[in-house]
C-alpha cells in the first residue's frame, strides 16, 4: 500500500552490544574497551578495511590509522548478487543487495565526535565523500545514505564513535518525497526551496543557531523532535560528495560547534545524524540541496507519530535555537 | 516540502513522569502510586471526565468507575477556537485545534491491558468507540487517532495503564498514504487490499499468529519492527467505530491473546498500539479496512530509518509468528 520497503536482516540478531544484555539466546557476549572491534590492535575483528587514512603510516588492517572504513560485520545488505525482483502472492520482494559500511571516526575509544578537533572531523567527512564516490561506480546502486547513531537510545550498539553508510539499489521513500516537494517549489518559483530557507532563516534570526563562511545551522520551522538542527551549505549544491573542499572544513566547524552546544545544553544526549543528498541519477540538480540533519533523542517516538507521520514536539524551534545559541563553550 | 505537520506543544514539558527524572528544570516531580492521577480517589487530579463506565454506581469524578475517559491535562491540541490558517514567510501554520483525551483502562494501578479479562478489554474498546462517535459530531474534526503507549521506551510517561486519543482537524499523512495505496489496489482489482491480505495470510499460514470468529492476527509481510503484529477483522469495514458489537468481543479476545504471547515471549516489552480507521468523510468506505497495529519496541529506530522511511528488521515475520504461536499460555 505505501511502497515502503523493509530489510529483513536476521544476521543482525548476532550483533554484539556494548549497552545492554540483548534479548536473545546469546546473552554472554558483552563488549568493553578490551574487546572493542573498532580499537587499534583489534583490526582483525572487522572485515578487511576498504579505506583508511594513515598520517603515521602502517600497513592496511594494522594500527596507525586515523580514520578507518570497514564493511559492517553484520550487514543489513550484501554486496554480491542481483536483485531477483519477484512476487510472493500479492507481495513484492527482492534480494538484499547493497553495501553496509562502518566509518570508524577515531582510534580513540573514549572520544566523541563533538570532542574531536575540526581537522579530525573534516577527515571523517572526507571519508564519507570518498566512499560515496567509490560506491557510485557500482551501477546497481541508486543512493548512499550516510548516518550516525550516537548512544544506545539512538540505536548505537557499540560505544566507540563511528558512522555508517548504506548503499541502496532503490531511492528511499523519504528522499523521493523530499525531492518531489522541492521540485514542486522549484517549478512554481524557479528557486531552490532550501536556498529560500537559508535566506529566510538568516534574515529572521529567531531559529538561527550559528553561521560561518559556508554553513548555516538552524532549528527547522517544523522540527519533528526537540532540538532538531539542520546544517545547510549557503551555496546551492545537490550532492554532498560534489561539494567544494572548503565546505567540508566549514561543515566540520559548524558540526563541532552544534554538537558541543547540544552536549552542554542537553547533557550529552543520544542523537541521530543523517546526510541528505541527491540520488546518483535523475534531474534533481537544480531542485535539491544537500544538508545534514541532527536529531537528539530526548523523548520517545510514540503511538501518535506511528499513526500519523506527524510529530508532537514539546520545544518550539525558536526556544531550542535560543538555548543552543546561549551556551558558553 | 513533505506536507508534514508538527504540533508544537510547549505545555507538555510540564508533564509528570513515572519513569525518569525529566531533563527539565522541574525535576522534583516524581510520581508513584500514591500520587497517580489515574488511581481511584485521585479523580480531582485530572480534568473532569467526559465518559465513565460505573457498574457499581458512584457520581462522576468520584471512585466506582471501571473505565474513565478524561481530557489530557497536558494536551497536544486544544478544543477551543478556530484554525486560523496563516503563512509565516514561506512556511504554513495553524492553531493547534483538536482534542486530546486519556482512556484510563482500569482503576487497578498494578494491571496491564494483557492481564485484564476479555470483558474488561472489550469495555475499553467500547469506550474508544463511544468517544470517536461523540468527537465526530464536531465538524472541525476530520480524524480521530486512538493509540496506546505501553512502557517508557514506547513513550509512556505514566505507569497506570491507559490509552489516548487525538482528534485532528486534518487527515494525517500516513492515513492518507495508506488509503491512497488501498484505493490504487481497489481501482485495479475491485477488491479491498486488506481483505486480500486476510485471505492470503490465512491460506498461507506462515505469518498467522492466531485467528478467532471475527479477527485474524498476523505478522505483516513487511514488518517495520521485530514482532510487529496486525489484528484485522475478517469482515470488510472501513471504520472501527462502525463495527458490529460482536467484533469488539472478538477483538478483545485476540488482543489479550497477542499481548499475553508477547509478554511471555519477549519479556513484557514496551509497545505502541495504533487503531487504523477511515477518516470521517470521503469515499474510502470500499477501499479501506480498519485494523489494529501493535509494535513492540525491542530495538531503537535509528539513522537509517530517519533517512529513508525504510526499516531494518532483524526478525523475519515468519519467525516472529512462529515464536508467538508456540507460546504456552
Amino acid at each position: 500500500m505505501t511502497g515502503r520497503w523493509v530489510i529483513i536482516a536476521t544476521d543482525r540478531q548476532k550483533r554484539p552490544n556494548d549497552f545492554q544484555v540483548e534479548r536473545s539466546a546469546d546473552k554472554t557476549r558483552l563488549f568493553g574497551r578490551e574487546h572493542c572491534p573498532f580499537c587499534p590492535g583489534h583490526e582483525w575483528l572487522t572485515p578487511p578495511e576498504v579505506l583508511s587514512y594513515r598520517q603515521n603510516g602502517g600497513a592496511p588492517n594494522s594500527p596507525g590509522w586515523d580514520v578507518r572504513v570497514v564493511p559492517n560485520k553484520f550487514p543489513a545488505l550484501q554486496v554480491e548478487g542481483s536483485l531477483d525482483r519477484m512476487g510472493e502472492g500479492m507481495f513484492d520482494r527482492m534480494r538484499g543487495v547493497g553495501a553496509h559500511e562502518v566509518i570508524i571516526e577515531t582510534p580513540d575509544h573514549g572520544r566523541t565526535l563533538a570532542a574531536m578537533s575540526e581537522p579530525e572531523i573534516e577527515r571523517v567527512l572526507w571519508a564519507y565523500r570518498e566512499r560515496i564516490v567509490d560506491l557510485k561506480r557500482d551501477t546497481r546502486m541508486r543512493y548512499v545514505l550516510v548516518f550516525k547513531n550516537h548512544g544506545a537510545a539512538a540505536g548505537a550498539t557499540l560505544e566507540h564513535t563511528h558512522s555508517q553508510l548504506i548503499a541502496l539499489p532503490i531511492v528511499p521513500d523519504f528522499v523521493r518525497e523530499e525531492i518531489e516537494g522541492a521540485r514542486h517549489h522549484f517549478l512554481e518559483k524557479e528557486r531552490c526551496v532550501f536556498c529560500d530557507i537559508v535566506r529566510q532563516e538568516v534574515a529572521d534570526g529567531r531559529r538561527l543557531v550559528l553561521e560561518n563562511a559556508d554553513i548555516v545551522a538552524v532549528a527547522p520551522y517544523a522540527p519533528r523532535l526537540a532540538f532538531e538542527t539542520w546544517l545547510l551549505p549557503k551555496r546551492h549544491g545537490a550532492r554532498f560528495e560534489e561539494a567544494p573542499q572548503h565546505e567540508y572544513g566549514s561543515l566540520a566547524k559548524a558540526l563541532k560547534a552544534v554538537l558541543q552546544r547540544m552536549e552542554r545544553a542537553l547533557e550529552s544526549p543520544p542523537y541521530n545524524l543523517v546526510v541528505h543528498s541527491s540520488p546518483f541519477s535523475g534531474d534533481s540538480g537544480d531542485v535539491y540541496h544537500w544538508h545534514v540533519e541532527i536529531m537528539p533523542k530526548l523523548t520517545a517516538v510514540a503511538g501518535f507519530e506511528w499513526g500519523t507521520g506527524f510529530y508532537i514536539n514539546p520545544t518550539a524551534p525558536e526556544e531550542a535555537a535560543q538555548v543552543l545559541r546561549s551556551v558558553r563553550l
